[in-house]
């Protein structure tokens, strides 16, 4: 059996992100870094990794960016999960008077502001992220504790739903890469990295190639390298259109009128699914 | 007195900012959030805000160019930040083997990864930010509590450092943005947004006179707007030449190729500073 390994503990959300791309027929095994996820398929132990690679609140998440060129690895699918917080208690009778402690991540904690005003009497205390504060919660049912996490961790930790969806930005989204060791052949969208010379108009060269072959950019995004003040480096994806021999010709254009460029992966724009 | 609002609290990265940009010339006060810090300034309350746009390590903060959009408030100053965690005891005489907990930010805590995996006997607690580990420490005074943050944490709070620079990734940056009402008339960098046309060359066309008027870029993302799928704003960073008139003609000529195009800021490239 395939075997997947995802960044976080059981009921993270790249966990999450895992078994609505593999759809269950994967073994799925928990990691506690991102570094880790590559380091596991670099050594054989996994088939797949599966991390966040871009939120839309957030932004990018960097870390991926730089353990797919440090190892060598390929962007082999994608899929996109729509964030949700829910309040999640110990047990049906628990009321919202109760509650004195409620544990999630800072960022989690920061992006349900409004729940916290309107509730002074309940205490944010921050735990390293979602899953972790559900899991705390089961392992400390207790009617004065809480925990914001999604929808998931509540079933996969037993616990018990008093609100759903109470983040104050409805709009919040995370796209997660599938990372392989090899290459797929074809794909509907592609990853690539390039650098070029920091001198006036190379950024406008290097892109001259897919405005003449007519492709859609769907993201791009400098990096200054580190170290190396006035160096950048782009991450860009692309949607192909049917005639993949034009995408091929427009790399092999990008390859003249850049320092570097290498091909992070080539793979079909991937689904959106709620949390 | 000019007043200077900053996001968090006494000792934050964005308090440590203020203090070197208007170096200390000037009042001021923390806030509890990056929005708080814009609401401060459109309410009068505060003539200028701090707060970080981009990290080297994590990527831009989104969150503050949609404030900056939102309240149509402008960038007028940036300065840099080196960021370095120390290790901070309560007094001089604790030694390492006393210590159990070591507070700090879930991602200030991952970036001390070898500090952590060297001391298996020091358990991480997850804090709002590092200035409050630090201030929770020195108001729970205890041999058996450390913290992860700056050194000018310590100094403020009165706590002892027993380490320097525990991070594992020495080349960590976060830049600050000066925020004010008013447009400045001059400076060496621009920063704007724009918007084009979801349609294949759209972004090279918008580029096109930045090349022609041989200006550098020095940063570039796209952000998906949020709710429609297929568009996107782009974030952009020149550095203007000696000619001023040349980035004058260059922005007329961007607008006509863009759906819309605003002047974030124009200002002064900032200095690097040690934390």
């Amino acid at each position: 059996m395939t075997r997947t390994v995802f960044f976080g503990i059981a009921g993270s959300f790249s966990h999450i992100a895992s078994q609505k791309y593999f759809g269950g027929k994967v073994n799925l095994i928990p990691s506690k870094s991102i570094k880790e996820v590559f380091a596991h398929i670099a050594d054989g132990l996994a088939d797949y990794g599966v991390v966040p690679v871009e939120n839309s609140t957030t932004g990018s998440i960097l870390e991926t960016y730089d353990m797919l060129m440090e190892n060598n690895m390929h962007i082999i699918g994608e899929v996109r999960l729509k964030i949700h917080h829910a309040l999640l208690v110990s047990g049906k009778k628990v009321k919202i008077a109760d509650i004195k402690k409620c544990y999630s991540h800072p960022q989690a904690i920061s992006q349900c502001e409004t729940f916290f005003s309107k509730n002074p009497g309940i205490y944010p205390v921050f735990a390293q992220d979602t899953a972790s504060a559900a899991r705390f919660l089961s392992e400390n049912r207790n009617k004065e504790n809480a925990a914001i996490a999604s929808l998931q961790t509540a079933k996969l930790y037993g616990l018990s739903v008093m609100a759903q969806s109470i983040e104050d930005n409805k709009n919040n989204f995370t796209r997660f890469v599938v990372i392989g060791r090899r290459q797929n052949r074809t794909g509907t969208k592609a990853s690539v990295v390039f650098a070029v010379k920091h001198v006036p108009g190379s950024l406008f060269k290097a892109l001259r190639p897919y405005a003449k072959w007519g492709l859609n950019l769907t993201k791009i995004e400098s990096r200054p390298i580190l170290g190396k003040t006035w160096e950048y480096i782009f991450f860009a994806d692309f949607e192909l259109k049917n005639n993949f021999s034009d995408f091929i010709k427009m790399l092999s254009e990008m390859k003249e009128e850049t320092d570097f460029l290498t091909l992070l992966g080539l793979y079909d724009r991937g689904k959106t699914y709620e949390t």
